[in-house]
């Protein structure tokens, strides 16, 4: 059974200090009740991604769906780091292809900044082992620079290239309403901004944001009774990676999201060059690099080839990122699969206004929680 | 598609220093393989249900998965406070009926004494709405110490009443090797035992505690290749209630309970009176009289008649909590839905030695998160 999208919603990505989580998810939740043109009484089962440990609200999925007015309705929370609500996601296909729910609202949320950054950072830092590898320091950052670190030995890739990727996601993020930092960046500031973890600086570093996305998705009789205008998950992919790098065969690409795309092109039947555009895990300018050549839109190594000759922007021959990614728009680790899939669902329909890319046909979305031990890829088409 | 257990695993609950979170999870996982006579290679995927704050390492899920060298196969983790694992195998259930997986492992798994008793009160405390409810203090115990109030304000339920579900659990306790309290405890110890909420004393409440326990399901085909002796998933309920104890309309009954068994026993074509036994969620012991009440093994107000009668003993016309339940097994949260789940197919096999509850035939499992705004409910034969 094809599953399609029937409903978007999208709240503003940024420091939120005007809502609570369970504001802040019903925001985006009305939006596609009233894209969809549903009521509350025609979603089945709620699904909320989000990684829990920011929240001062603890089981954020009961108090949530109480506050949508979603009970006595089935609800219940998925966490894989920032690839939460591609999970999500992915369980909601599930239950509609199992025949056990025909109409399932997803919604990835999260609210960040309620912490400092030193706490968000520590927190981050206790995804990785906590026994063998936190233990020593290792923070979000630190990670990515390593592999920027390798990639740069092993491809010559420069902090040039990787400021590029910053310019690029800002200069899209400027069309996006709901972007976070709406404002163009030049080269030169990246490349002069504070050092994080060199060689990462910060704007190598995705924001940390409060926000939230939801998705209404149904079968596929349901989703062209309920829309004019449905967009179908073609291919899924999902998979894992070991979280400790020690154990890594290489540090210049993600294993998780070579072998989730593998699954999704497998699935969807379509190859690397029959994408209109991209959203990936730009959580850090490398991110972005690795991910290119990880799907398959350039070979290993040569990655940066595409930032050189400027085909990811909007205009070129593989927009990736045309929302601003998690660079420009912001990055609630648990609304991120959710929000790189409205995007794909809006650019599909010819909805996505100022930042549309022309005649877009097949979407794909990379999604990587942590540092890659979970990816899910999926591609959209109308 | 009928979907079956073929493996099941079980660690000792109780307060487990000599484990990380991936040991304690990998005991059930290797015995539960063993017992399907499965090899990693022949699982398709993972699910988690765990509780997360209250381990040091976050995103388990993926640090399982490497532990459990099941990458790069799908992992996440589900939460829905005390049935977390419950809403992992529901999940798994989808994902098989869905075609999508063939062999999953669910997984629930919890450390929770690494942390005090006041933290863990005020972690637990943080379930509750934290801009209406907990603020105010609630705790776990206090608010089903308003739930046992009420009930003694409408049915005349009496302490003494309450403390006979902890002698007969703790009674069931002792012939349960993987429980953390195996000792009998007498009426008048539990009576005189220190108040927690008053009417609530310490041997109303369950025990804090670590533990792991594991399944492996298939669909129908593949489960009668696996094993000789499946054990059938016949009915599934799942829903949910307000978590705000201001939005009820009643304390003296979760209706999330109420709804979730009505939907299982629908599903599975039997009723209450069918059941050879049931696992119910015991957190306190005025939660297993609501349990008798809300599933429908006695008439609201009527379920101290089961207590009084001793009807649900071992040897009783409907016994419950056979394995002694979270009173004297221990409840780690987020192991405790699955824990549940392997005591249903132990005895449904016969395999349950002492503690066999002669001629199991149709087995259920009730799991409430939180203060009943999550239920799961499973019916299961063989």
């Amino acid at each position: 059974m094809k599953v399609g999208v029937v409903g978007i919603g999208h709240g503003k990505f940024g420091k939120r200090e005007d809502v609570t989580v369970q504001e802040l998810a019903f925001e985006p939740f009305k939006e596609a009740l009233d894209d969809a043109g549903l009521e509350r009484k025609d979603i089945d089962a709620s699904v909320i991604g989000s990684s829990p440990e920011y929240h001062k609200q603890r089981s954020i999925s009961g108090v949530i769906a109480e506050y949508l007015g979603m009970n006595p309705k089935m609800t219940y929370l998925t966490e894989a780091a920032c690839a939460s609500s591609s999970a999500a996601l992915h369980n909601a296909v599930a239950y509609i292809k199992a025949g056990m729910y025909d109409v399932i609202a997803v919604l990835g949320v999260q609210k960040m900044t309620e912490l400092t950054t030193p706490e968000i950072l520590a927190l981050m830092g206790r995804v990785g082992d906590v026994q063998w590898e936190s233990v020593f320091g290792t923070t979000f950052p630190g990670y990515y620079a390593m592999y920027a670190r390798r990639h740069m030995y092993d491809f010559g890739t420069t902090e040039e290239q990787m400021a590029k990727v910053a310019v690029k996601n800002h200069f899209h993020g400027v069309q996006n309403p709901n972007a976070m930092f709406q404002k163009e960046i030049s080269l030169e500031k990246a490349l002069a901004s504070k050092p994080v973890a060199t060689p990462l600086k910060i704007f190598d570093c995705c924001g940390n944001a409060d926000g939230a996305a939801c998705l209404i998705v149904a079968g596929e009789s349901k989703a062209k009774e309920i829309s004019d205008t449905p967009v179908w998950l073609k291919g899924m992919g999902a998979a894992t990676a070991s979280m400790s790098v020690l154990r890594r065969k290489e540090l210049n690409s993600l294993p998780s999201s070579v072998e989730a795309s593998k699954q999704a092109f497998k699935q969807a039947g379509v190859e690397p060059k029959d994408l209109s555009f991209a959203e990936v895990h730009d959580c850090f300018t490398i991110a972005e690099i690795l991910a290119y050549e990880d799907i398959g839109l350039a070979k290993k190594g040569e990655g940066t080839k595409l930032i050189d000759e400027g085909q990811t922007y909007r205009d070129g021959n593989m927009p990736v990122n045309v929302d601003g990614g998690l660079k420009a728009k912001g990055h609630p680790v648990g609304a991120t699969g959710a929000s790189m899939a409205v995007e794909a669902v809006k650019q599909l329909r010819g909805d996505a206004g100022e930042r549309q890319v022309d005649g877009a046909e097949i979407a794909l979305t990379h999604n990587v929680g942590g540092i890659g031990q979970y990816c899910y890829v999926n591609i959209y088409s109308r």
